[in-house]
């Protein structure tokens, strides 16, 4: 009992009924719930009780049940956050400026002006080398707040948008890999929580871009990169404090 | 207690602690559990005892903490179905062939194909008219089985594609407006469900086509179009048999 | 094509590699991306290409990956709403007065109480009747808001305390039938919502209390159960007013 | 436009619409897309532009939706663990045998026999220790699969029917303290996981068998537990092998 544990499972009982009119025993399997200690690792006991693990006849309808729907929390703002996949090389194929190409940050810029365009709902966005984030209204209605719709098609969207406007931004640049973006998605139930999400991105921008103009002046002077990581790691560990000032800081200054 | 029903809180209540030297009473507020029957509508109570619904101060790093990840159950085959929104509006401005344009369903085709060489686990796709399934194997660690970033990305790699691919397939054609592609992602846990699957979507393929090739050529031959719906629906209702029967066989013969 | 859609899958090519030194060609089977329009349907197609379908191998530990942890969204009041199942044949068989049993509800609040004592983070609990809901401060940190834990635990926590406290107010009644508890966990996202929750269930509690003391005079007066009923239907029916008005005027209240 | 990142919103413009008979222009706000590249962190922008995130108006109603049911994904066999916690101080305070009280285990069996009564669907049952595993047939439709009333449901009647039934085991032992379970849901795809799901169960009953039946026999020879402990993870780490071996073993042998 110890060391094998306890199973309870209905098993196959013969039980005599009645007698016949000779006085010979009827008999009747039935099945009654049993506790025993046995083994179940291995296959002894399951090939002799198949009957307890088998697999259900499905009827055709059941394809449509696996279908469950997601969506997202009510009262709460809904921020989605689009990304470029893969983007560095992406730019070096497209030849982008280094640490920033003005003209696809633009591009990037005009893709979300279309975003906001298209879905009155979005309220607000904020972008930085290659992510962007649309807060759409507390109460916004779009898809039935569908998660999976809502992903699915501000991805596919701004991917559209982006390829439609790099003729107009690029046009001497061909367009030779298809660009790719991946989404998230996130509830945030206040204001507050979306202006420090805001905040935070916005730090996220200053550091990085801090670290990039640096990593891209010491490349362009001649030093290898990855010399050039390894000097700023030592430097930015000790201005460490700035980027932390920052961040404290915007926290007590939200609305 | 019956009409107002009853509340459980911590109530601030006095207690005398001690005595000081001149006998005068000392005492202290502290919360204790109380049970009481009162109104909880209106803001009479919740106005008195402000601190129970107090909210919290958060420091910054909770804006991570929002972030949840959500993962496809393993050992279960993903598919992802894109389908294309408003593809009535956008084959009517690109002029597509009714009931169906056989270069649009080329250029669906060629796209499938490259999402098949984009995701090595793409193990079947299969597509009519606006929509594509992609079947993804059983133990796909694509974004280690994340929901968002598998929904997300293929419905933004599927509309490069189709944008890339257009002017091969569509030369004297221009790409007036940028198509839309929304996703699904279900999970099915046998392969029997997944060919169940198929078989649905191809029973639907059939029934849509022979719907759209008879209301087409009634169109074509003067019939108004709302007429010509009325017509099918009639039509249709006497032949519902034939789906049916159809739907019936094929999960008999699934392997 | 049109009938039957297009599917896309590796297909085995066999393609001649070189040939050998007798002129022989040396072949090999290799899978290529193949678009076709096939019948899918039916087991011909799956029979030959079982290959696509494989069924994986596992190995053991992936028996753990299927433990998937949902955690409650961070910056919400949980309210957990517990209730009484079969609650009707329970009051019957332990002769619970009727419409309300006073010390049964007593019972109920003792062991709400209790909730509160267990659980420090319960800052307000409501019931009537065989329910009870319990808020959870904003930022409970309870089971790292591991929405089965909690659920699970505040449900088997509340039948232990019915049961345990069951002697003390019913000394000659003995539990005949053990107590059976639901429970439902919801996530608000500011006060002014929990506060709504609280006046609905409020709301309810005064209506059901209404109707229920009105059908067992009825009742008690010697009318028939089904009939008292139907009295009731008709005559709330224009008293419906009444909860509508009350239930506006509490959205307007609330702080 | 690098340091800041850009935001994009919809701003208050002023316009000339007309001018009026005088000549003086008539004007009017309208709120126009806009990028722009400044400061979002820190109350200065938001104070400016209090439209952005203003917070909605709800009506009554919106309390109900908050209501999201979590249905088990079907085709998938069900399983419920269910577990006592803090179940040393428990077995201390009731004075249980140590490292195995029979009388505890069988009134463990006793309550998992009455689950089985109680839940049809539950066709297999393992238990050991403080735990015991409930498996609900493939397609059960127990609450239509509603994952939080399938679990909180479970936790309430095991706890009741445990401590209904813990006169009949320990006729002279009072239940001083409330027994309080835990419960975790599962779904497993195929019968084979669930068999190795009931195995890993085993092989842990096993290893916890063995770990404390050496562990109580060095403390009943006059061990300090500490010691005990300490002496028994050296001993182990060596064993380690045969917990492995067996482990592997089972994948291999389930049907």
């Amino acid at each position: 009992m110890f060391r094998k544990g306890s199973s309870v499972y209905r098993d196959k009982v013969e039980t005599k009924v009645k007698t016949d009119d000779y006085g010979n025993p009827i008999k009747r399997i039935r099945l009654a719930i049993t506790v025993s200690n046995l083994d179940i690792i291995g296959p002894e006991f399951w090939g002799k009780h198949q009957y307890i693990l088998q697999e259900g006849k499905y009827r055709y309808e059941y394809v449509k049940k696996f279908d469950d729907i997601r969506r997202l929390p009510c009262c709460n703002w809904i921020v989605v956050r689009i990304s470029a996949c893969q983007f560095d090389k992406f730019s070096l194929i497209h030849s982008f400026d280094k640490p920033n190409d003005e003209t696809a940050l633009s591009l990037m810029n005009a893709s979300a002006s279309l975003m906001m365009e298209q879905f009155p709902d979005i309220i607000f966005g904020y972008g930085f080398s290659n992510e962007y984030s649309f807060v759409f209204q507390e109460n916004t209605e779009l898809y039935q707040r569908n998660e999976r719709l809502i992903l699915s098609s501000c991805s596919s969207w701004f991917t559209s948008f982006y390829m439609m406007k790099w003729k107009e931004y690029f046009p001497s640049k061909e367009l030779v890999q298809p660009p790719k973006f991946e989404a998230e998605v996130l509830c945030y139930p206040k204001p507050k929580i979306v202006c420090d999400y805001l905040s935070w991105r916005q730090a996220e921008c200053h550091n990085r871009n801090q670290y990039n103009t640096c990593f891209w002046m010491l490349v362009k002077s001649g030093e290898d990169e990855n010399k050039a990581n390894e000097i700023l790691k030592v430097f930015f560990h000790h201005l460490n404090i700035f980027p932390i000032l920052l961040i404290n800081s915007l926290v007590i200054c939200c609305p």
